[in-house]
């Protein structure tokens, strides 16, 4: 007999109509496979009169989120709001009420991961979350099973579209960032406030949560160093492709010495390296473990129908029972050491406002230099006055 | 309360004792997250006296098969043997008498697909087979996810790590065909018998694992055109890196017009592609889907402990009961058009055997020529005489 399986949707935006249109577009073949029908009782929407990209039924429309918790036919809850705090708030009573929660939202779930894992866990319940890092990308699940079986010594990862676009255009175009980022903005790759994008913020949560999962222990927001890209000059492009190199925004949480190191940052990889060939809005993710040794994920990062794909098959997950085992490790208590993250760098900074004498330098152009094995945090602080100065990491040729 | 599940390896070359190797040193991560333990009751092997690689408790060795079947604690059979009808018959028994089966054969996969997952499904017992396509890349997982949501047009792969390792060799070192073949053999690479690996077999029966998964309906091994590289000289790589182009073994399955086409064949992909940035013995696999878009898996295809891991990771999903999908389409009968295959294609062959002057050729050397837009079986019918000839394709702009 075919079960029926309520589910409500918070938040309508790109994603949240994604999600619609894929099951109402696959319901045959969704129902061909789990012998089960989503039936979508309610969408939670802050305005009643927007107009949206999907055909849907407006009596769906609700923006009292008391009717949802109360519903007993909505089992899952499908989080695809852009708010932090207050999705938290409505997953946790979600929970309470005993539904299942698929979400997407990677602010919120980077910043109550444990809480919400924890919650999940105690009260038997799935709490999926693919589409928050790498959008359409499966990288989660198959960390999820890669972590029983190896020691993840590294993840790393493209994992921020806009960053990629904008970094993409500036290299093959030769244009400069603030033109870059006004297309990007036309073209709806980059939001109208960029700042979690170019900062590197929206990269940093996907990192907490990779490597929050592959290293099976916390690492918390606090403990990764964070770099974005906005400083970034079409001179910067230049000068690091007379060195055969291409600059990517990198997400690297790795286990060095026992310890774990954690950084956003530019990276100036090698032109004909993997990542140099991740263009575009496209995202990628590499793991490293003792036994499967390293595996490489491509796809599209964002996106109203990968990120919604990814969204449905949490769902279907939860329609199987899949258990998830999001769960930190026991006795893998590695000391968090980001202040010791060293690298040989490039950096550009104006000499008349301050000096790095004392700091062994190559110099490529006026403005710009070469360091070797140097602290991160140590150069990081030296720059702190000229506001414009940049930093990006040189891969080395053993990365 | 820790629950115990017994299995049995069938088979203990490489694989198997990679599987003994992870099931031992991973014990308490596996409890851990799985609050189950494996207990290897019994090895298949036919000798007894053979050196392993790994320390082994030698009281598990049988070579008696029907001693593992009538062993109600056994609940899972590992089948890592190289035969193929023996292995089919064994992996029958097995689930007749109620046990779960996780196999990394892909002779015995392909051929009694159907066979075994009938079976398995009519039984509610799992048939999984991660290990078999891409050795220790997690893609059948996801693959089996995908095909719920999206109608996926192709899939593509590097799937043969011996094929892959040689002509990485000829290229990068410039040497012949029977030179990097004899090196592969010492290095452990290629087998004493290549010849299923470098004639194509190998890679046909993982494409047509993997299109049979993906489009939703049967395509046999009769249905995929197979073309090998025990043809390809050192000439050929030399010709067309002139082009700008590396020559990669590929396995591709797409739908055009509705219908689907299937092949493995020698493919001159650009140089600065993905596919070419795929050295050594390593996989990829790449899959499109109309939500998902394009999805790119890399990893190691074959060696001990990321084979094994996959293997593991089967017995895993078993001890979770994730229930595994692979079932064929409804009314997803498309017809199989191999016959229609067309493309541009570099060919090298001796005009003193045989004449192509009815196809519009452009002469390269002496010996070798582009075609534009031709039909593969008729020039593979016209090239029939010379049996040193070769069909090599060339990747179009927009492949």
């Amino acid at each position: 007999m075919k079960r029926i399986v309520g589910i409500a949707i918070l938040g309508f935006g790109t994603v949240g109509q994604g999600v619609y249109k894929i099951i109402k577009e696959k319901h045959d073949s969704i129902m061909y496979y789990t012998n089960a029908e989503i039936d979508i009782k309610k969408i939670l929407v802050r305005n009643f009169n927007k107009e949206y990209k999907v055909e849907i039924d407006r009596n769906l429309l609700t923006n009292n989120f008391e009717e949802i918790l109360n519903d007993d036919a909505i089992d899952i809850i499908v989080e695809v709001t852009s708010s932090i705090d207050q999705a938290k708030d409505m997953m946790v009573m979600a929970m309470n009420k005993g539904k299942d929660i698929v979400s997407a939202n990677k602010a919120a779930i980077s910043k109550y991961f444990n809480e919400l894992n924890d919650l999940a866990r105690d009260n038997n319940l799935h709490f999926l979350h693919e589409a928050a890092v790498a959008g359409g990308i499966p990288v989660l699940k198959p960390l999820g099973d890669l972590v029983m079986e190896n020691d993840i010594t590294r993840v790393r990862g493209i994992l921020n579209g806009t960053c990629n676009f904008i970094l993409s255009k500036m290299t093959e175009e030769g244009e400069d960032y603030e033109n870059v980022l006004k297309k990007a903005q036309e073209l709806g790759y980059a939001e109208a406030d960029p700042s979690s994008d170019v900062d590197g913020l929206d990269t940093l949560r996907k990192l907490r949560i990779l490597s929050t999962m592959a290293f099976r222990q916390d690492v918390d927001e606090n403990d990764i160093l964070l770099e974005g890209i906005s400083n970034i000059k079409a001179c910067d492009i230049k000068n690091l492709a007379k060195l055969n190199r291409t600059i990517k925004l990198i997400g690297d949480a790795w286990v060095e010495d026992e310890k774990i190191k954690a950084i956003v940052q530019p990276v100036a990889v090698y032109s004909n390296s993997y990542f140099a060939s991740v263009r575009e809005a496209y995202n990628s993710v590499t793991v490293y473990g003792d036994m499967v040794g390293e595996l490489k994920f491509y796809g599209a990062g964002a996106g109203m129908l990968p990120t919604a794909n990814a969204v449905t098959n949490d769902i279907i997950d939860i329609l199987f029972d899949r258990q998830s085992k999001v769960r930190l490790g026991e006795g893998l208590n590695r000391q968090i050491a980001k202040d010791e993250i060293k690298g040989d760098f490039y950096v550009r900074y104006n000499s008349e406002i301050i000096s790095l004498d004392s700091f062994k330098r190559k110099k490529l152009t006026n403005e710009s230099y070469l360091i070797k094995n140097c602290q991160y945090e140590k150069l990081k602080r030296a720059l702190k006055k000229d506001s414009n100065s940049i930093i990006i990491r040189l891969e080395s040729e053993d990365y």
